[in-house]
C-alpha cells in the first residue's frame, strides 16, 4: 500500500495544472473552470453560452461528474465536442483528469474550453486544473448567505455569476448582500446576474469571457 | 509528519460513531443526520420542524459549517440548545466532531437531536456520525437528476425529503423521476415532499421521525 500526503498531492496537482495551462496557451485555447453547488444551473448556463457562441466561436466541453453522463449528453445534443469525466466518488476534478481529457479533444486556435466541475462548493476550491478563468455559479434559490459559509472558493475566483434570476420574485435573496460579501472576500472578482432560461445577462458574460487574455491566471 | 490512510480514518470514524450511538441510546436521544446541497433548505426545514415540536418534544441542534455561525444563530433564536461546529475547510462532519459536541449538550431522555451536516452531496455520504436516521434534503430548483449524478449518498439514507415544493410551478422538476431513481437505488427509503415556507408536509415528516426506535441503524 502506498500512502501519499495531501500537501504532496496538491503540489503534484499544481505542477500538472501548469503543464495543462501551457498546452492550452500553445494551442490558443481559453479554458474556464465552472464551479457551483449541485443544481446551481451550471449545465443550463453552459447551454445558453454555447447557443450565444454558435456561429461565432468554437466551443468544447469537459463534463465532470461523480457518476453518469447526463450533462455530456446534453452538450453533445448541441453539437459540441465533449468529454465526460467520471470521478468515481471524488468530489472534484483534478489536473490529471483534465490532462487525460485534453488528449481526447481536437482543440483549435481560438476555441473556448468550458470545464464543468463536480457540484461542490468545498472540494473544488483547492484544485487548479490549468484553467485561465475560475467562475462560481450561485443560484438565487440557494440563498444569499453562501459566501459566508463557504468563503474559500469565493476567494479564489475571477467571477461570480448569480444564476436563476427569474426566481428572484419567489425567494428571499438580497443581491446587495452577495455583492458586499464578494467585495470583502475578493475585491477583484467580477459579478454577473443571469437567467439562462430567459437568456438575460448571457451576452455580457460571454463577452467578458472572450475578452480574457491567455497566459497566467493572476487572481488566485 | 504523520500520514494516515483513508481506510484507517474511516474505520476509526466508524468505531467512534458506534460509541456516539451507544451514548445516545443510553440517554434515550434520537439523532438525525441532515444532509443536502448548499442552499437546499436544511436550516429552514429544521426551523419548521422545531416549530412543530415546540411544546411537544425537546429538540437540540448541532450545526456543521465550513465557516461562520449563521445557522446556529437562527436556531438559538428559536430558543433551542445549539452547538456550532466549524470544520475549518473539511467538506463533512465526522464522528469525532459529534463526540465533542455531545459533551457540550445537556441532552434529556426523549429529546430529539438534529445534526445539520455541511452542504455537500459527496463527502457527507461516507461518514457515520452515530445518528439513528440519515435524511437527504433535495430542493426542487436543484433539479430531478441529482440521484443519477450523486448515487452514493442516496443509497445510504433512510429518507429523502423533496423541499421547496412551493417552487414547483416555476421550474422543470419531475417528482416521478426522483421516486423512480430512489426506488432503484434504495427501495427501503421513505420519500416526503415539503414546503417549509408554507408548512406543508412538516407534520408527516416530524411524526415519521418520532416513530423511529432507538438502537442500531439498519439501513446503511
Amino acid at each position: 500500500m502506498k500512502i501519499v500526503a495531501a500537501s504532496k498531492i496538491l503540489k503534484a496537482n499544481d505542477a500538472l495544472a501548469a503543464e495543462n495551462r501551457q498546452i492550452l496557451n500553445q494551442k490558443g485555447v481559453l479554458a474556464v473552470n465552472w464551479m457551483g453547488s449541485p443544481g446551481s444551473g451550471k449545465t443550463t448556463l453552459l447551454e445558453a453560452l454555447a447557443r450565444y457562441w454558435q456561429g461565432r466561436r468554437k466551443v468544447a466541453v469537459i463534463e465532470g461528474d461523480v457518476a453518469g453522463s447526463i450533462d455530456a449528453e446534453r452538450m453533445a445534443t448541441l453539437g459540441l465536442p465533449v468529454v465526460q469525466i467520471n470521478t468515481d466518488g471524488a468530489c472534484h476534478l483534478d489536473a490529471n483528469m483534465i490532462a487525460q481529457a485534453l488528449e481526447e479533444l481536437p482543440l483549435e486556435t481560438g476555441e473556448l474550453l468550458m470545464v464543468e466541475n463536480v457540484g461542490n462548493l468545498v472540494c473544488t476550491a483547492g484544485f487548479d486544473l490549468g484553467e485561465h478563468l475560475r467562475i462560481v455559479i450561485l443560484s438565487v434559490p440557494e440563498g444569499d448567505d453562501k459566501l459566508v459559509k463557504y468563503p474559500a472558493i469565493f476567494r479564489s475566483i475571477h467571477a461570480l455569476v448569480i444564476a436563476k434570476m427569474d426566481l428572484l420574485p419567489q425567494v428571499a435573496f438580497q443581491r446587495e448582500r452577495v455583492q458586499k460579501d464578494l467585495t470583502r472576500l475578493n475585491a477583484q472578482a467580477a459579478l454577473f446576474c443571469v437567467s439562462a432560461l430567459r437568456g438575460e445577462g448571457i451576452a455580457e458574460l460571454a463577452q467578458w469571457i472572450e475578452a480574457h487574455q491567455l497566459g497566467e491566471t493572476p487572481n488566485r
